[in-house]
């Protein structure tokens, strides 16, 4: 591999941990490990997974920067895991904003932009699971009045939750209230977390598919493989698609379930996957067998960024990318610019990199940490 | 769940991170999360399991004291990984020692002592893989004589090294000499930490086999659980087991790998698989499908302790444990009292519960840590 990374510093604040890189030649780049536990991510960063970033200049296994996220998570392997993954991420993402920059290009276009598109069409996608279905409904048509987005995700119903609600038949309620509150031929979908049974979601399904609604995310606990899988062959009877994966972060795992279908629609999340050149090989893997692709991106960090430059690469994007709805300032408060949304879609970003810059409060806040090559 | 958890205690080495829980009526219980980066561990202990260990004394979803390590990594499904099991274990072997102390009992005894042994035969593990052949042969001699171990595992060649060898013909060389040099009828294992692909692990099969070579551990690396079950049915014909699943914390994963035989000898490790009570049930469902099982107990910490009280309760035992023979401080200084090897063969400790006490020195020095639950 040609780049030398010369250093690896971190910026972690409570959700949120930024990630640079500068090479032998002084060229930097920025990146983030996945959100939540950011501290927990910084430390396998710098203790685990930087010192194989380094070492990877010299491996005969890595060919270009794109290889180095895998190399991070193989030479660790006692370590495997989403905070390994999530660390690897970091690195991963920091390398191609750094590549970008030095080609004046965007991380799409470094990439190759095959799908053509400048603007990615956007689903909003609610994180409020309990609120009375009347307020959430109009919460939501008010949103799409204002940016104009043509799809809504409801996240109903407990995650993991053994079949339980927050209560009896708010989840048939909410979807309801809101096929009939949103904007006429919106497009609906319902992510349950891995709330349900089998049996449970193969019911559920039934009836979303009955209120027209268009995907059903991650009917079972994701691990459960076996369990997802026969949900997806009663709902492809049914005649409604499922959608998963945003958990999963071994390669190996998804190449199984692309293999033998447990998803019609793909969710890799670009960072608790490890990075961006990990969430491409997904998709390239997914396109070969037909299968759509829009990756997790719940929430307006830079990973919702990193998701349109995603979007505006793959082969084989779904229609819609999610778009988190709540102004959550933890997600926010780290970058700039923020992204635009209007008429349901937001610009590809230009670059060159990503096309943000980290925020000056919050790097002058965020505890420090570096890893040098020396 | 009767047991109210009122604190948990960590006390974090380089390696180790010994776990203390005190419950409602004052009774305390030592355990340990898994041995390597344990400060990793014991921060994702404190700010990731705790609470939901603390929580689930009230949760309709645990029965005992044995389902709390399973809630707390359901719970936490966004931070799935070693690390997360690492910490459960922690909080699971000290709910062992703790329940098992209450009884007066030992926890191979509270756990029901299936095998009735209260002896167990033990092979000797070598962690060196680089030494040369002759020097590694000699070495193994001398402690085969000293402890009286009839069975003796090698880790020749590079950990997910890609078919490369420290040096091209030291594994063959390695086998060979062991063969050669240790006392006849000795029995001999090879680990080769996932080095090979398939091609190149049912050639050396072929080798391990005409040696006489009773297991072959780890031939592919273990997240390639495809790979691993063809080497293992190329290997039915050759006629020598596979061996394997040490790295391995998603149930469902276990529950593919033994329900598919991917392995004829299942090899968990206690705490990188979340605990004791995860182990068993790994060990229960290997039993349904006449596996064998001997847990991955490399080192002389706790977890070889740990080891022979399940080694003793399980339905389905190995004829050998696993005991590491290097002598490494890092491993034996935080407890006491060591474990006498003699005939090659341990007594399992009568308890009251694992039957080892923490070394007053090891707490001294260690990162003291403490949640509580108020």
């Amino acid at each position: 591999m040609e780049t030398k990374i010369k250093s690896i510093e971190s910026y972690s604040g409570d959700n949120i941990c930024l990630v640079r890189i500068t090479d032998g030649d002084g060229a930097q780049g920025w990146g983030m490990t996945a959100p939540f536990a950011a501290n927990i991510s910084a430390l396998v960063l710098h203790q685990i997974a930087a010192g194989t970033a380094f070492a990877s200049h010299n491996s005969p296994d890595v060919n270009d920067f794109t290889d180095v996220a895998d190399e991070v998570i193989r030479r660790n392997y006692k370590y495997l895991g989403t905070f390994l993954a999530r660390a690897a991420a970091g690195i991963d993402t920091a390398l191609w904003d750094l590549e970008a920059k030095k080609k004046g290009v965007s991380a799409a276009v470094l990439a190759g932009k095959k799908s053509g598109r400048d603007y990615i069409d956007l689903y909003a996608s609610s994180m409020k699971r309990d609120l009375p279905v009347r307020e959430e409904a109009d919460r939501l048509r008010e949103i799409q009045d204002k940016f104009g987005y043509r799809a809504i995700k409801l996240h109903p119903g407990i995650p993991v939750g053994r079949d339980r609600d927050f209560w009896d038949g708010r989840t048939e309620d909410m979807v309801r209230a809101m096929i009939e509150t949103a904007r006429p031929g919106t497009e609906i979908y319902v992510d349950v977390n891995g709330n349900y049974s089998v049996e449970k979601a193969i019911e559920t399904a039934r009836f979303l598919h009955d209120c027209g609604v268009k995907f059903f995310e991650e009917p079972c606990p994701y691990w459960k493989t076996e369990e997802t899988k026969a949900v997806r062959d009663a709902c492809e009877k049914i005649g409604i698609p499922v959608a998963g994966g945003e958990q999963d972060y071994i390669d190996t795992v998804w190449e199984n379930m692309i293999e033998r279908r447990v998803m019609d629609i793909c969710q890799p999340d670009l960072l608790y996957l490890g990075g961006f050149s990990r969430s491409l090989r997904v998709a390239k893997l997914a396109a070969s067998k037909n299968l759509p692709v829009t990756p997790h991106t719940s929430n307006r960090s830079p990973i919702f960024i990193m998701g349109l430059h995603y979007m505006a690469h793959i082969d084989n994007p779904y229609p819609f990318l999610e778009c988190g709805i709540e102004e959550d300032l933890w997600a926010t408060e780290c970058y700039t610019p923020q992204i635009i949304i209007k008429d349901g879609r937001a610009a590809v970003p230009d670059g060159p990199g990503w096309g943000f810059e980290p925020d000056e409060d919050f790097l002058a806040k965020a505890h420090y940490q570096i890893s040098r090559n020396d």
